[in-house]
């Protein structure tokens, strides 16, 4: 049985919390804990309490909404995030929360009861910009992150996010680890790369999440005057890096069709016109479905960094940073997905998703699954970041289709 | 003629010198009007006056002391610096007006008359580590650099050079503008690269300085989720910097045997580990004896980084920075310094100097010539510098010979 929403409240939903943090250039500007995350914290609360949900908030601010089911069972639970990165677009993570409430307020409106409960979530900080790390509500919830190490984070104020928290009301009375256990957990997101696009998608059918390895390479050469030392007494640390950084590039197409590989962050010392780089740091992070691939990666970077090390005679030293395994999602969820966009019509294809997202913790709690709207050009974290309403609107449905359907599977 | 210098007395004058603003590592610290060049200043000053020399401070506080000729001809201009870096080594620039100072003194001892006056000189801010631009002190008595607008150069606390020459007592009440015409001037230097220890040379002799072209290149792609943008999406622009780095690395090969090319400064945006690079900027460098050779290598850059950027799909904006010419200096200096090193018994080699000094803008007004002294390992502007007393030594008695030299030559 599949669901469609009320378009016309469904995109005026949208807009409403898309004009709380709104930016000149019709992105948002919401982040963790914020002014604006209050006022939208404030607004959502005022939403599920009007649609009739039983609201709980845990003491990291984590907000829950729950329409009952009519049998005594786990519920299904639907959601995203409120934050905002400091210049992001409106559909980020918005969408899957607006897209939950309108499922609760359609099946209100067509008193449509569901077997299990059916709970709507808010999760905190998904975003990781003001405070650290990424996926901090969620993770506290579901037992990957200690809940007084994350209420000791600070953003670069030197605020804590536990401050913050009572400061905008926010922190509940109730644990931050579920007390009962959930049936199963379906978010809905803007897919933030071109695969739906590309493929001609309407709707993405998320199978699973990229596992990720990071690190850093140092090399330490010879700062020297750029005048006076000929080429061949050099041990430029920045050529090496350069030669890495060319490798890293190339690397990729060795391993997979899904595999990235990205040098985001580099610098040099003493970082002058006129000197020969003593020092090169460098970070790099490979992503793919597949753990045994990042592996690979990993030994590609190491014989990488040790020949552009040996090739311009300077020392490396390689560290690993942060190490993530791929997220299979479950079956059951994966099929109610692809089912509820068959039923309603719509194109839909498989794909993991590149970036991590709430669904990776909820997935260590219960069954998890992700629907992923089209991103246009696969725009994310800024202002530019565009959904069509359209497709908006065909992920919502299947979302909330999927959601029913999961909500009615008691087997 | 040629003369040698009391070693002993040489040694220690070097000793005393280094003493003031000494580093717990054998270095210098004695910034450009600093507590530190005050003190060294003094102590020159007294040097210069107990040796019997007319000495006059010029409003940018170049110090000069000169000792009469028997002629009333153009004085011969000989010394350097004593400013260092801020982990300098105890030669650099010290060793020249050390062994002025030591020609000088044995003169006296020996009561040789010249023709021609000597005329001992420390110029203000050689290095250019405090103040910027280098060479300022010479730059401004050579007319190359506008006294107004150097008196208002700022260190990175604001302070003004003009306000800190006061300070210290050195801005004197001579023009620093020449008053009368000089017939060459002398500067003795570290080599502060490898030629002559490469070459088993004792001493060198300098016959021009590389010219320089530098430049920045700023290549614009698009920054981008690190996870969830594909390899064929991406237009990275750090890849597209790595690439031209690599290029500069191997552009020298195709040009001469003393061009250098080197990228010293790397920036990259937004510099996060999990974000496709949007923007990289880079400097690039090259120097040559030949201003032909700087010519091509600008056009190598230009189209390496032209490609670099098509590769990637990644905007390029190139812009030069600064551009001198190569310097020849005059043969009657050159042939001075050969000749004195010949006399002395030393092993000569000719070379350019890879890096600028003050006989950079000593040649815009008078002949000019260069002795450079072994740097060992070639390492300079750190406190590892090391020349030892022999070197020292054979490069201070060949100056000394080669100023008396020219100050005997009135034809």
């Amino acid at each position: 049985m599949s669901v469609e929403l009320n378009r016309e409240r469904f995109v005026e939903t949208m807009q409403e919390q898309a004009e709380i943090g709104a930016t000149s250039n019709g992105g948002l500007h919401r982040l963790a804990l914020s002014d604006e995350d209050k006022r939208v914290r404030d607004w959502f609360l005022e939403g599920m309490e009007d649609a009739g949900l039983s609201v709980r908030i845990d003491e990291f601010g984590n907000m829950f909404g729950r329409r009952a089911g009519t049998q005594n069972v786990a519920p299904v639970l639907v959601g995203s995030h409120l934050d905002s990165q400091p210049s992001g677009g409106i559909y980020d993570g918005a969408l899957g929360v607006v897209a939950g409430l309108e499922l609760i307020r359609t099946l209100n409106d067509r008193q449509i009861e569901t077997k299990r409960p059916i709970e709507l979530v808010n999760w905190t900080n998904e975003e990781g910009s003001r405070f650290q790390p990424v996926l901090q509500g969620s993770g506290v919830w579901a037992g990957e992150l200690d809940l007084d190490e994350q209420y000791a984070s600070t953003d670069a104020d030197g605020h804590t996010l536990e401050a913050e928290l009572e400061r905008i009301g926010f922190r509940g009375d109730e644990s931050a680890s579920p007390a009962e256990s959930y049936d199963s957990y379906l978010e809905l997101h803007v897919e933030q790369g071109p695969y739906l696009e590309e493929r001609g998608a309407d709707v993405g059918v998320v199978t699973g999440i990229v596992g990720l390895t990071w690190g850093e390479v140092t090399f330490r050469g010879e700062a020297n005057h750029s005048g006076a030392t000929p080429m061949h007494h050099r041990s430029d640390a920045m050529v090496a890096a350069a030669d890495l950084i060319t490798q890293v590039r190339r690397i990729p197409n060795l391993l997979g069709e899904r595999t990235v590989g990205t040098v985001g962050s580099v610098s040099v010392e003493p970082d002058s016109i006129n000197v020969v780089p003593g020092t090169a740091e460098m970070t790099y992070g490979f992503r793919d479905p597949d753990a045994a691939v990042l592996d690979q990666a990993e030994s590609h970077v190491a014989r990488e960094a040790s020949v552009a090390g040996e090739r311009e005679g300077v020392d490396v030293t390689r560290r690993d940073r942060a190490r993530t395994d791929p997220v299979r999602f479950d079956d059951r969820c994966v099929d109610a997905v692809s089912a509820a966009a068959s039923d309603l019509g719509y194109e839909s294809t498989d794909l993991f998703s590149g970036g991590v997202h709430d669904a990776t913790n909820a997935h260590h709690v219960c069954d998890a699954g992700m629907v992923f709207a089209v991103s246009e050009d696969g725009k994310s974290h800024t202002e530019e970041e565009f959904t069509s309403w359209d497709d908006c609107y065909a992920a919502a449905n299947t979302f909330a289709s999927a959601a029913l359907s999961l909500a009615n599977d008691t087997e």
